[in-house]
């Protein structure tokens, strides 16, 4: 069997008690380890399970799938993916191939940051479509996710923004030279992603979709100890220092609760900026 | 402290290693029981935790809350919510409520069918707002949910639709004679839904948002180990029979990947059908 365990967002904890037995039971154990990352490290994670874990890139899970899956028909085999297995990231196409392979597969599911968001106040029925946000580079700014939050916009839903992390890179340098040195893993902060938002929308779009005075959401380690929410403009958002990785941002849209705003005013920046904006754009009425 | 612990979805050993951990050392444990059902009873989870556990009904948990957050600003209360705590229901009134007595409160994530429903092989990027089915009257056929999914059917997302249950509801006589007698749970099912949902559209509403040809797929149990996923018509839908609860419907949108075909295309109630129907009407072009 293969079992894809999902692993929650914050530490080792965060497993469920199923999970947990399923990878103290299995032959073999390998961690998806490029779409997101806990807040603690692989060895944490040994030591929790008493099992040594098999770290897979993109590469071997696009690529070298079949050794993964090896003898999956007749040993237990433990795909562990942090949040939930066919959240932000679907892992649908290693189910297609055990499939292939006549393996039977079962999925545990468990927290996901397209859930766990709700923890802002937000209400996940106020929800559009997710978005992801790229590091742009000098010459490549991707920006579909602006169209998509134009749908979301234009039936006054939130738009989850999830941010995007780089591990186990290498330079071009590196890359021409077949040099296996990777660059520092970089994780995107809300800071850059409400930079690039507003990029886009005042130098390449221009179509007025949200601006400096749109309301947003940062959270960071959602679910951790250390679980950071603050609120505030785009324009106050491109200062946000929200610490270390995981962050995520909401746009709001404009079909609210006053529920949503008595719960988040709490984390904003500036509360009566907050309340000014949300009063002047935000408010339902009727 | 006032702890909100997620459950997850299907049994007793869904809830996360930390979730436990907080529960074996509370003063009280409440389980939030009206909004959602685990597939196992209350007796199962108070055998597993170790502990006792106060059912709270709507009434208790709307109208009481200063009941179940008595002296968490000294002692520590477990809240228990099937799902995330943040999920298909916010707790979001409960945790201002404890603001407002100055109480910490922490939640701990878990699996929510906004996201479990992943395990279906659709994309959660191609998801709309979810909506919510409740059971209809003679007289009171409340259709909201068709302006939401006319909203995600108009850029190509699909529709979570959520499910109503009835517990703890009394009969009118019962009620205005005061007798505390409970009618027998309801579950709505998949079939039960897409009848509503084509009555809406056919009767009712008549703007062609959806039809008998249109693809849903139905779930039930997910997270279960006796899961079960179909995928066809609504018309289809209409005469599935899924088993126990907890059943939940997405209707399709248009704007699919192949791969969610080729995952779906195994549950399909009629293999030939579903890829002609997905074919004609559901297949990205370019």
């Amino acid at each position: 069997m293969l079992y894809l365990v999902g692993l929650g967002l914050a530490d080792e904890k965060d497993i469920t008690v199923k999970g947990l037995e399923i990878i103290k039971k299995a032959e073999r154990v390998y961690l998806e380890a490029y779409t997101a990352i806990l807040l603690v490290d692989t060895d944490a994670l040994e030591a929790f399970y008493g099992r040594s874990v098999i770290v897979a890139d993109r590469e071997m899970v696009e690529s070298s799938s079949d050794e993964i899956l090896k003898d999956a028909d007749k040993v237990d085999v433990a795909f562990l993916v942090v949040g939930d297995p066919f959240g932000a990231t679907t892992h649908a196409d290693l189910v297609i191939r055990a499939r292939e392979l006549s393996i039977p597969t079962r999925s545990i599911p468990n927290a996901s940051i397209l859930t766990a968001i709700g923890t802002t106040g937000l209400q996940l029925y106020n929800f559009g479509q997710t978005v992801s946000m790229v590091f742009f580079l000098d010459n490549w700014k991707p920006a579909s996710f602006y169209d998509r939050i134009k749908e979301n916009v234009s039936i006054g839903l939130h738009t989850l923004v999830l941010l995007d992390i780089k591990v186990k890179e290498q330079s071009l340098e590196n890359m021409a030279r077949g040099r296996k040195i990777y660059e520092p893993p970089r994780y995107m902060t809300v800071a850059q992603c409400a930079q690039q938002m507003l990029e886009i929308e005042e130098e390449v779009k221009k179509e007025g979709i949200y601006s400096r005075s749109s309301l947003g959401v940062g959270v960071a380690r959602v679910g951790g100890e250390d679980q950071t929410i603050i609120a505030g403009t785009l324009g106050q958002l491109c200062d946000a220092d929200l610490g270390r990785p995981l962050h995520s941002l909401v746009l709001l849209g404009k079909r609210t609760h006053d529920l949503e705003r008595e719960f988040l005013v709490e984390f904003a920046i500036d509360k009566e900026e907050f309340n000014a904006v949300w009063k002047k754009d935000y408010e339902t009425k009727g």
